[in-house]
């Protein structure tokens, strides 16, 4: 390698982390080598808030030059949700001459091995974690995340779940030794006798289709998962999302120069207004694997039209929490409340249909009603957010203008519990702030069906009244197994509704929290420990991050002789 | 469990050869439990070879009853390559009966857990290869291999490979621990502090479509994969390959009821003639997994059509030997001999097309005319041929008459350097024994590259004329990218060839054996220690055996609660 950074000093640098990687995500137990304080940051070449701000700023209004082949336009047309136009422009790919371009360095590439390719990943996430604040500006203004949010969950939190995806790529690559000699006896006869070499190699192009609300959090598995694998990586972001992902693969190309590869193994490809251009990418015979977050629509379009490729998807669901029982109502209604107000429920682990017997629950305050429950959880969300600039850092700004068609026609579909209220956020006056909705809903009413088994991404929440304990995990286990859900919660101090909820989850595959009552959220799972996700059920074909996430973006080629 | 075997006595069975396997994976050196010689059987309770013939023949005309729910009628009609019909009528299913049955006891293997399930998987094997010579026998006269071979492959590298995927299934499963405890810092406040349990479930029913040269070699893969991942198996054997199968399938059922499970996880679904029924089977919503083997068309069919499963298939594909030099003539010829001959070639590794320059090649036995090479090659298969009893046991009987037809049609083709030849076979008068015929073709011709472009299945080669090592090299790549490929083969002193040819292997994703001249032939391949197929062509897209065949059998899922 003629290169700036050598293998040997990747190595002395970024083995340890790696090694740390491969022991959590067996383990599962707490780690991250990315600090989550903003103060963390500003010291040893990281930027600090006010940098990350100013160097944001300065991208603002310019051409953002990647230096990439086949560069036939400029386009962009970034409006942060908070109101400003970001003015930036990015490449638009001549396809035909990008695409073999991004394959010349793949042989290099793939002779480096799989630990200098986790090498080499790993010095960009460093790269990355240093411009965290740079990155959460740019999250930010495109996602319309708080800024505390933006900078954790796009910073910290991305740079963990990519460093999991390489930690999982490296050990699915080295479970195969680079040699092996091979001698079988043969009784009396001389034994036979081979020596073997396997080398893992590429797939092909793996083309990553970002997404609107977590470019970064939801971008980077699939991109490193693929790059460490020896895959080059055309990044397509979200066309109102493009910069965190731009930044990224602008960093991805530094780094990949530095250490003596092509540069062209990551490149971007921004797409003009209503272009579609993932349709056409998506079908290249270049292209062999795809990651995508997104509409069950065009996620369900990839699955069945992008043939020659292996599509990882994650689409729409519908999350439920069952509430049967508590000994810490208090608890429990603080920690729904939150779940429903963080980022005005633009997750796709966000809950929606709380399911509630209409006979009430039994909790530690007493037995309460059905509408007890509903109005003291509107009383928890209402005060958790009365306060404006308190509630500006929790909900965000509402990322487009769906969201808010939603959030409004949300009112019309029943009883309105909590109505959703517009906050003024004093720096970005053009900001969509709203907070979330509670409409309540009767479970037996046929009608009311249509509106709790559909996806209705943003701050809506629907109070379905079940008839009991039994009926509520029978509506669990049909809404998982036709709609798919990222995330199951359950309150209950009944052994026997907890067996009933775990084992229907199980049998269903869905990702279950129970008896959340502190600081710990059904929408948030934590890498090298949750999976994010099952892959099990029709919200997503794949989990983040296990073995299944990695194994088939490569294969083994073994190349034998007689000894 | 409630069982005659349990779990304690099944892990001091059987632990030690899983760890075995799991290092052996990881090392690949040589290594079986399975002892490949026939006079090893016969004490410790398994079948010497003149028992397990006596097995198989009070088989024949019976009924084999494995008292499945749902069976609606008996079918059955093999006729072996040998000449007897087997007469024996197996259970064909009412689809909509079995297929709930074999969910019931789902829930009760899931919660044995990853290593009682791997400890029941060998123990059905243990139980297998001491009746490996009843096996043998029910190989023999359903796939036409010879005895030893059908004993050998049928047998012991069967249960090598079925033994290989228990190990990759176990070690996938266990990389999650069973249960964590993740503890997060906060500061000076308490830490962030969740109890976890992770739980490998399963995909649902997995459908094996079995072959009808290779019932046992291709089947068990897919069988114990999904089995010991923990989905029930649906064995739906080739017609004329039922009886390997269905003895597995007994097994399976004895020793899963034996060990407390039910034995309805693993069931047989024989077929009416021309029934078709992989086809209704394959695209049922219970079916999660589907492994198939055998033609193109079908395999195509089930990736197309098969959406709601997994597909893991073995295609067609075209194998090819680069031949520029050697030096070691005569063992490369001998080698070649070997490979061409064994089980007349219906090997899905067998060597199709011989790539020769048209000059010649340069060997220790001096230069050598493309002439030479295709006679010195016809001479030494004709040596290696030239006496019946070893005939017959090289090559076995023809397994169809599709195969006699396109040995027939060979000869038309072109020029033939090497005629089939028929054998009598004094055992099995009605046997047809064929020897391979080798045609010469001038690859530089389009009307000859339809032939060698066509796998031809069966004891057909072709001895292709190149103009140079260049154009066999830039011929082998277009042929495994265009065709697909199981193995490659070739033979050169030349540093360049060599690169070139392993640079091709590489980036078209082909398993390359080079220059083997001895007792290891291009069409075998070990199990723990060399890839059957790459899965990165489109021969298939799967190899035996490796994390990604078992990865995406299953699903984790995560339960959390506060700690």
């Amino acid at each position: 390698m003629a290169a700036e950074l050598t293998a040997h000093q990747l190595i002395a640098k970024h083995r340890p982390t790696l090694d740390q990687a491969l022991e959590t995500i067996r383990t599962r137990a707490y780690w991250s080598p990315h600090p989550e304080h903003p103060k963390a940051y500003g010291e040893g070449g990281s930027l600090s808030l006010p940098e990350g701000k100013a160097a944001f700023d300065a991208l603002l209004g310019t051409r953002f030059d990647l230096d990439q082949p086949g560069t036939d336009d400029w386009v962009g047309g970034e409006v942060s949700p908070y109101g400003p136009e970001l003015g930036i422009t990015y490449p638009h790919p001549d396809i035909d001459t990008l695409l073999p371009a991004m394959r010349a360095g793949m042989r290099a590439w793939r002779d480096a091995g799989a630990e200098v390719r986790a090498m080499v990943s790993l010095e960009i996430l460093a790269r990355i974690s240093a411009r965290t604040h740079e990155l959460a500006h740019a999250v930010m203004h495109t996602s319309g995340q708080a800024f505390m949010m933006a900078f954790q969950a796009g910073g910290p939190h991305a740079q963990d779940r990519g460093l999991e995806a390489i930690a999982y790529a490296y050990v699915e690559q080295a479970r195969t030794p680079e040699a092996a000699e091979w001698t079988k006896p043969q009784g009396k006869r001389d034994p036979l006798a081979l020596n073997k070499r396997f080398t893992p190699v590429a797939r092909g192009i793996s083309l990553l289709i970002g997404c609107n609300t977590f470019p970064t959090w939801n971008g980077y598995p699939g991109l490193f998962a693929s790059l460490a694998t020896g895959n080059p990586v055309l990044v397509k972001p979200h066309p109102r999302a493009v910069l965190p992902l731009a930044l990224t693969v602008r960093i991805a190309r530094e780094v990949l120069a530095e250490t003596g590869f092509d540069p062209n193994l990551v490149c971007l490809a921004a797409e003009r207004p209503d272009e579609g251009i993932a349709k056409t990418l998506a079908v290249r015979p270049e292209i062999k694997l795809i990651d995508y977050t997104g509409s069950t629509a065009f996620g369900d379009w990839l699955e069945t039209n992008a043939r020659q490729a292996q599509v990882y998807t994650e689409k729409a669901g519908v999350n439920t929490v069952v509430i049967d029982s508590t000994d810490n109502y208090k608890g429990m209604l603080a920690n729904l409340a939150f779940s429903l107000s963080l980022y005005s429920g633009q997750m796709c682990t966000t809950p929606q249909n709380l399911l509630i017997p209409r006979d009430g629950i039994t909790t530690d305050a007493g037995a309460k009603s059905y509408d007890d429950v509903v109005a003291d959880l509107a009383a928890s969300v209402s005060g958790l957010l009365g306060d404006d600039a308190r509630a500006n850092g929790i909900l965000g700004a509402l990322v487009n203008p769906g969201v808010k068609t939603r959030l409004e026609a949300a009112a019309g579909l029943g009883e309105v519990a909590l109505a959703s209220r517009e906050i003024a956020n004093p720096e970005f006056p053009d900001a969509v702030v709203r907070t979330p909705v509670i409409v309540k809903l009767d479970g037996a009413k046929p009608d009311a069906e249509a509106a709790y088994l559909s996806e209705c991404f943003g701050p809506v929440s629907f109070a379905v009244a079940v008839d009991s304990a039994t009926d509520a995990v029978e509506l669990l286990r049909r809404t998982v197994r036709d709609k798919g859900a990222m995330t199951v919660g359950a309150y209950t101090t009944s052994d026997e509704v907890s067996a009933a909820v775990e084992e229907t989850c199980l049998e269903e595959c869905a990702q279950l929290s129970l008896n959340l009552t502190g600081g710990v959220y059904v929408n948030q799972t934590a890498a090298f420990s949750d999976f994010h996700g099952s892959g099990g059920n029709p919200a997503a074909n794949a989990a983040l991050c296990d073995g299944a996430f990695v194994a088939n973006r490569f294969r083994v080629v073994e190349i034998r002789k007689d000894a």
